[in-house]
């Protein structure tokens, strides 16, 4: 590996776009050991369907990661992300915190919005710097997996705003 | 303050919010603290100002938050927030490996939508709370400040895909 000094000046929008790559590819792996507990905690049945079904999702997303360092050339690696760290430990305190309370499935309903935007940010970020550097391919991976967050997302607000939130506040009187 | 054991049960949408309002209230705090380095750390004008003017904002947003407590009746108070912590630490790992590299605009600019869409999560479920539980005044403030962060994360996709990212690029070649 080159010295810092020799390669500070030449590093570019394909280092950051590594980064990021592997920022993600972490990101996604805690996240698929986070949901099947956030989905075993749930209290309301179609929370824990919510969680189960972005289990899935987010098993393929891990592999359109793959594909992704495949166009690159690159090893399928991940990079510590204190970010995703941060965001899970959050979670798990609400888990901690409101178990047992009817308020659980609203604040793990929050947590995991949390963690699609996250996702959403990052995601939005990669597929700009792949358009940019003329990556059709990997802008097009990237993008179904956007889509999916996105729709998770709004899913949640659904649900939070569909009676999950409704319960949090009723059962509490 | 009552044992957890007597308040578990009762434990709702109430004290969900609460513990939100804690958690931004301290993430603004530290955003606070951010934004001036990544204003002066920043190579092109236009990120600096676009730093520079979100810092304004976020002064205003921090007013708002104390404008709800108060409609609570509690004091203004910050919980530490491990998730803002993460995202934050991410920024200043970007600042670190990228300074003096054409590349380090495009990361900042990365690093504040992340900072943005932590935000925009936290306070798209508080706003929901809030109007579950017939706050109307404090759903009020929480999307003036919502409206400003979507705003703040838009102009940041501008920014990078209006010049920043192709600089990125060009200059590493």
């Amino acid at each position: 590996m080159p010295s810092k000094s020799s390669t500070a000046a030449t590093k570019g929008l394909d280092n950051l776009f590594l980064d990021g790559l592997k920022d993600i590819y972490y990101a996604e792996k805690k996240i698929l050991k986070a949901l099947p507990k956030m989905a075993k905690a749930a209290e309301g049945k179609e929370v824990s369907a919510a969680f189960e079904k972005h289990l899935a999702e987010t098993e393929g997303q891990v592999d359109r990661l793959e594909q992704v360092f495949e166009l690159l050339g690159r090893a399928a690696r991940g990079k510590t992300c204190p970010a995703i760290d941060g965001i899970l430990e959050e979670g798990t305190e609400v888990l901690e915190e409101y178990r047992g309370t009817p308020a659980l499935d609203a604040g793990l309903v929050a947590a995991a919005q949390a963690v699609e935007h996250y996702e959403i940010a990052r995601y939005g970020t990669l597929i700009a710097w792949a358009e940019q550097m003329g990556m059709a391919d990997a802008a097009k991976l990237l993008k179904a997996t956007l889509a999916e967050e996105e729709a998770t997302d709004e899913a949640l607000s659904t649900l939070g705003e569909g009676g999950v939130n409704e319960r949090a506040m009723q059962e509490a009187a």
